[in-house]
């Protein structure tokens, strides 16, 4: 458009809003909790897994862009008939799969208010955000005892926390400024170390750090699924010899599989001893700490130079909640501030200096106010129902050992950890023989097993009335249980276990062709 | 905890559980909209700038880690006196400043029922949320006229969207196998070309990438701040004959200076004649393709490899919502899938093998339900009135430069570009005077009007009547509006020019001590 006059460009505008009447959004609101009330209300009794197939509700949803507009309480119905009915019910208390938590109603609640308030928790202005944030920030420290100084920022969760932090590790641990000069002027490899159980998400880090994930060192792990530090010191050893240059070990407390908590504090002697960025990925078992039963197996976690925890796994905040602490917060703003003329206000006062702006504590320039949940759901709900909390989830999968403990057709396939239990299905007649036979006998029942075990598996999407996730343990294919839901009765677990007994039973006959 | 019985651990379990009753989460949910609606029925009213300062609000703010329960309510209200009052205003009409967004408020009561499902938009069985991401993506790749074979994943902004669409083209343009082998097999440097007016986050992703910022070009702008094809074709066979590796070129549709469109057809014809990957920050601009008048000025981005679109910008969603969309979607599966035991379910239907998993698309595992609030909101309003709304965010730019080119004391400092205007205030007496000074005289008149100028962006804080933001172009302070607002109007574009006159005349009264 060419340079115009007032009277013609008026004319144009016709002052059309995308407002609505206070009522309108107040009866819309209203509306928004009776739906989410109804969803919550029968959470226990919806079928867990959706039934409909993916292309069924790829039709279902399927729409041409709206051209028209649509009356927003339709909206909703849709929303509710179409999306809620057919959503997994995370949340169920009978839903132990994966790593998923039943969020907290008032984290709902606490999303809709930050997603009003559209806070940019980046720009000068959000000050009220950014001081929530840094509570919350310094609550989290507090809770696992990190030192006060350390620097922290929240995040998506799991994957860009350790992306965060392993930024900050390869650019102080190199011998090369690779923030301007780039990794491909750094002559010899640089190392990183985890153990076989280490979460993929450090995979990608390390890809799109241009690491390489060949510069990953596997280490063994011992019998309870942890980091074998041995295994560490001999291979740190060996590449030191061959030029290489490690500079990162990536401990986990609570591993995705068995819940193991790799030695924490052993693993800190060796990267003091060599120099070496202490990082640990506590995702699952940092909030752990909380219970004080536990929290000696997190020892060693305070002399972590980088920590990431995710609070929406377990204080069972709603997704998207994760948190990356850098103890030294000069390399974490070093390596994050990037300066722009149109992003900062001119800072006259001194007190202004001060304000964290936290786009220069990671990735994100456009930050939404997560922050908000987990204030809400922390004063909801308090410090000591959270410990009982978690302390609960984990008596409970120690409920569940012992009922295949004393049960005489499943087996337990690896410690607990946590509160994560990996275990199979192994017919009655099957288990009391195995010990008597030889190992190619062996060997053909294990494969049995594991294929049982994975019908199981496929079944319980099928049947939905409880629902677990797998894993492979060496050669087993396992049953894994994740115990992170606020719901979950000793009944339920019970009734977990008669339901998975129930589908092994069945499959069995069909896959041995038992007539009973 | 050693192997128990049954009956020992049963002990120790209660039953406890953060259930709630459902009439006091229906009471909770109406108290939460009851202060929404009075937190939108005000904004127009309270001042758009916090005053408390950021010492100030941490003590507000500052609470001891919280031990006991607290009764929710409570905390709502607690959220509504500190929190939401003291919140910086975005969606206030006269609120121009960055990029800051009105949000639709269902985008709020999606963001709700989002945090309640608290699907992982990863995970087999949240397929309700994947088919409406799926349907939101071919939505904007329709509005954008883009390859309906393209993939797109919905990210938290442009930050991590740009980032996702950049490591697809290193990893696809490097001659070795960065994934695995790393950026330091590459020998020669990979060079990156972007304009002088590029948003910065190109450069976190460059220097998180470890491609390094010092292989960044920075290309000259023509004197509409667009990107200089002239010196882009230059600066590619210099660095050609230098022997480095140029892979990428980085358009912007909608500059963050000053909403400039870089030649996108232009750019495109050099990228395919050296074969570089063509990539296009659209972040703001993309959606000015909804407005028919304004589509042609965006000819050239349906030939782009990889896009970056934000819905949190124009499409006037709450934060986040950004997108990321790759031409070729065997390139952004190959960059991101990497495979775990724990994920995926044994896919035995042919079917399932079509499902899309997001974690493969991009860089999270965990993902909440983004989709949800563009599927509401861009069916609320259809894209008819998106389509007026947007038109009339440019038209009220254009309203702004008319009413400064008839004004005598204000001066507009840059073409428009979108809904993007920057001025400057200039005295009338200093600007009626100008054109008869010397070259040195000019000199100190343009210092004293980049030092009023920004007093008035100063002073504007704590007027808090009206918001805009600022910026440098080249040796110019100048103000800068964004016009990204459904609620501002020609009366509010009146008022902030004249509230920006009247705190430019008082400035410059105490600036240059005139006594009036």
């Amino acid at each position: 458009m060419e340079q115009t006059d007032v009277s013609s460009i008026d004319r144009l505008i016709l002052d059309e809003t995308f407002e609505m009447d206070m009522k309108e959004i107040r009866s819309l609101g209203y509306h928004t909790v009776d739906i989410m009330v109804d969803y919550l209300n029968n959470i226990r009794h919806r079928p867990i897994f959706p039934s409909k197939t993916y292309q069924e509700m790829i039709q279902l949803i399927s729409e041409p862009l709206p051209y028209d507009a649509k009356d927003p309480h339709e909206i909703l119905e849709d929303c509710h008939q179409k999306i809620n009915a057919n959503s997994l019910q995370i949340g169920h208390p009978r839903l132990l799969g994966w790593m998923l938590t039943s969020g907290t109603p008032i984290s709902a609640f606490a999303d809709a208010i930050a997603s009003l308030l559209n806070q940019n928790v980046s720009v000068s202005g959000c000050t009220a955000a950014t001081t929530v944030e840094l509570l919350v920030i310094n609550w989290i420290k507090q809770i696992i005892d990190y030192d006060p100084e350390a620097a922290g920022i929240l995040v998506s969760g799991g994957s860009l926390a350790n992306l965060t932090a392993l930024t900050v590790a390869r650019n102080n641990e190199a011998d090369v400024d690779i923030s301007s000069q780039g990794m491909n002027q750094k002559r010899n490899n640089m190392i990183i170390y985890v153990s076989e159980e280490v979460h993929f998400c450090i995979l990608k880090a390390v890809m799109i750090l241009g690491i390489g994930t060949q510069n990953i060192r596997w280490l063994r792990t011992d019998k309870h699924h942890c980091l074998d530090i041995h295994d560490l010191q001999t291979k740190i050893k060996e590449d030191l010899a061959l030029g290489k240059h490690p500079f990162c070990v990536v401990a986990t407390a609570g591993t995705v599989n068995t819940g193991a908590i790799d030695p924490l504090d052993a693993i800190a002697d060796i990267c003091q001893e060599y120099n070496l960025w202490f990082h640990v990925d506590a995702a699952y078992g940092g909030f752990a700490a909380l219970s004080k039963t536990f929290k000696p197996y997190l020892k060693g976690i305070e002399r972590a130079d980088s920590i990431v925890l995710d609070p929406h796994k377990w204080l069972f905040i709603s997704y998207e909640a994760g948190c990356v602490l850098v103890k030294n917060k000069t390399l974490l703003k070093k390596t994050f501030t990037m300066d722009a003329p149109y992003i900062h206000l001119k800072k006259n006062d001194s007190e202004k200096d001060e304000e964290v702006n936290f786009s220069d504590y990671g990735i994100q320039l456009s930050r939404q106010f997560r922050a908000l949940k987990i204030w809400m759901s922390l004063k909801q709900y308090g410090i000591q129902r959270y410990q009982h909390m978690i302390e609960q989830n984990i008596h409970l999968a120690h409920y569940l050992s012992a009922l295949i403990y004393e049960s005489n057709d499943f087996q337990q396939a690896a410690p607990i950890g946590l509160s994560t239990i990996c275990f199979q299905y192994f017919p009655a007649d099957l288990l009391q023989d195995y010990k008597k036979k030889n190992e190619s006998e062996k060997e053909k029942i294990n494969e049995y097993i594991n294929k049982l075990n994975q019908v199981i598996i496929e079944r319980m999407h099928y049947d939905k009335r409880a629902l677990l996730s797998s894993t492979i343990l060496g050669e087993q294919f396992v049953i894994r249980a994740c115990i992170m839901n606020y719901r979950t009765t000793k009944q339920d677990i019970k009734n977990i276990l008669d339901i998975t007994r129930e589908l092994g039973r069945t499959a069995d006959k069909k896959l041995r062709n038992i007539t009973s």
